[in-house]
């Protein structure tokens, strides 16, 4: 592939054939994708290899070698999940509302593909099939942008797709890889007005924010998730711990993994200590107020402003005693980044108050945050969990990948 | 008021309790702001008068300053609108979907205000109430940003609003006009992030692409409309002559006017001499391909590239001759800017053709395009007509002014 201004013109001219395609079509593309997936698998390791041994050389952690690492099993999931994405229903061409006016026009709003969309992401060459097939069964033209990292890895699964898509007899730019991955091509991709409608960036909160500062196309904004959850003095002990536990153990370095707890001081004295024991088995660090500290001790580390602030992605939780729900609900107002936040309660109004006052995409009474996610939603799969309320809140699954249009038809009115 | 910094806080304060007051309570902030523009009818001409002085001296065209201008009928039309505000029903807390989910948490999707929306506009102040009494009608707290020829009229609206919200019982910052009109407090709005959810820029070109180019916070693009009218072999000429007409020339400076019109050659030498006797009586300016001009002969202009891609806003229409419906969607592909297009047509084949490869807001068969607008779409009214493909398309109403939020519960499910 070229400069990114021929990848532009290319996905405009995908995007015709591809937007109005049937299902049937997309969805044999991505059968054709899953079965060559697994038939390659041999050469995409071997590509794989070379970007692994790179990563090595160059001295990258472990966690980040291991996100770019495939193994025949990570593979095999890979064209699972692709067979997964065919079997979900189509969302293109879905009748979402409609009239007939007074004066005989039939409006009818429809479900439309997005056009084109970009895709800016790091290291994990999964996201390259990924958001990919999401597109493709959306109708969406995509503009694939990863890290120089995978390069070798995402070329030849890029090849595998676009091969794919032409034998299904869908238009070859349909999946488009910008080879060049330099800072240049992502600014590309930014301004790239006209031609790319969407753009999603996934990755870190520095991809994010320097897509959502310097972009002048739509743009996603997802991932950042600095999620509390506060116990209610009439919450269950019990239920409290295992929520509190869960959402922060679970993953830690999952965007709906919770970051602070408070807890009403009626219920500290009780909660605390039973919690800190759970909490202790998984080595988690607390960060705590000036009455945290008194109720559990010295071995809790003092919160800062800071650590309020910090999405810790990690084994570590700040913890906030607080005089009632309302210093609870303006903690979190303050700190919140609008995407998951928890109330575990026995009180229907501290609830109602609860899930009314939140302003997240998703509001929880009684359960982890960690079901934030398009597959425990029944979304069937996401392309990424949107922090913006522009569009799409929360989990992104199909039906947020696109558009719709009015189609109208008269008779020779005028106005 | 202040510094634009203050004016952020104060709306971030005063959303709280709007995004979460009853529709009762917004309804009626509404009628005392329609009472109170009656009966300050004298005091808000006299301001208006100061304002329209200024631009008289500083030598303001007759064109703008009849946009700035107000008298009694206009103010009393103004307060007319916002009770017709006030009767359409609520667009927040709508359930729009949600399920049970096997594990047995409840998740329910549920529409709220966006939070806080930001309009910088030009010189009509009708828009000041306008764009205010939507907002606040979708319990969004709303930061005006007008321009400086119509601060001192707006400067008086925003007072009437901000009293009459107080009187309700509302926070009196749901409503902020921001009084500094230097660009910079506009480009302030511009990065406003954390604090504007929604920026709508409401205005000529130069304006929108502005804050397109240097938005950092989520932007809906607004009013850009090249549209097209696509007269088909089997139209019929009456119904095609009516329709050209009236897209063209019942307003021709607004967004939903037809600028381009293509005529299928096997009826062009009819309907051309037809359209022209039309056209002619409101002196329209033909700009058209060789085969135009040697149907009509020399009095039709030569079209230039140029022609097909602007949006004349006048009596002027960019006209060619395609030999097929191909010709004329790719022509349409290549210049469209997505807001509304047309077919005339009697066969079923070409209309859902056309309708189903044209990718626009708003695509007709058989009816003039000037249809585009939220009260002739059923919205009750209308905020913008979007010309981009996130969040909404087309004609905004109050509903496209909310996002969703979800709220989950649970009895203490864990992943």
């Amino acid at each position: 592939m070229t400069d990114f201004e021929t990848i532009g013109l290319n996905a405009v001219e995908a995007k015709k054939e591809l937007s109005c395609s049937s299902v049937d079509l997309r969805n044999s593309a991505l059968m054709l994708i899953a079965d060559s997936l697994e038939k390659h698998k041999r050469d995409i390791l071997e590509q794989n290899r070379i970007d692994v041994k790179t990563a090595e050389k160059t001295g990258m952690s472990d966690t980040m070698t291991d996100r770019l690492y495939l193994n025949e099993k990570r593979i095999l999931d890979m064209a699972d999940g692709v067979r997964k994405v065919a079997a979900l229903p189509d969302p293109v061409g879905i009748i979402e509302g409609g009239e007939i006016r007074p004066n005989g026009l039939r409006i009818t709003k429809i479900s439309v593909p997005m056009g084109v969309i970009g895709i800016i992401y790091e290291s994990r060459p999964n996201v390259t099939v990924d958001a990919g097939v999401l597109c493709l069964k959306s109708g969406n033209a995509v503009i694939l942008r990863g890290g120089k990292e995978a390069i070798y890895t995402n070329t030849i699964l890029a090849m595998i797709m676009r091969d794919a898509v032409a034998e299904a007899g869908l238009p070859t730019d349909s999946v488009q890889l910008v080879e060049d991955v330099t800072r240049h091509s992502a600014e590309q991709m930014m301004k790239a007005n006209g031609v790319i409608d969407l753009l999603i960036p996934r990755g870190g909160a520095g991809l994010i924010n320097a897509v959502v500062q310097n972009a002048t196309v739509p743009v996603i904004q997802t991932g950042t998730g600095n999620c509390h959850i506060y116990v209610d003095s009439s919450a269950s002990i019990p239920m409290a711990v295992d929520i509190v536990d869960n959402a922060k153990t679970s993953r830690p370095s999952v965007c709906n993994a919770a970051e602070t707890l408070l807890v009403h001081k009626d219920i500290a004295e009780d909660l605390l200590p039973a919690l800190k024991k759970r909490l202790d088995k998984s080595k988690v660090e607390l960060r705590g107020c000036e009455l945290t500290k008194m109720i559990l001790g010295k071995s809790v580390v003092p919160a800062t402003e800071e650590d309020y602030e910090k999405e810790f992605l990690d084994y570590i939780l700040a913890v906030r005693v607080v005089d009632n729900i309302y210093e609870a609900i303006e903690h979190i107002q303050k700190y919140s980044s609008g995407h998951s936040e928890c109330i575990v309660t026995e009180s229907v109004s501290a609830a109602e108050e609860f899930q009314k006052r939140i302003d997240a995409a998703a509001v929880y009474v009684n359960a982890s945050t960690r079901f934030t996610d398009g597959y425990e939603f029944g979304l069937g799969a996401e392309i990424g969990i949107s922090t913006q309320k522009l569009h799409a809140r929360g989990p992104m699954g199909l039906r947020e990948m696109t558009t719709y249009k009015y189609i109208i038809t008269g008779n020779g009115q005028i106005r």
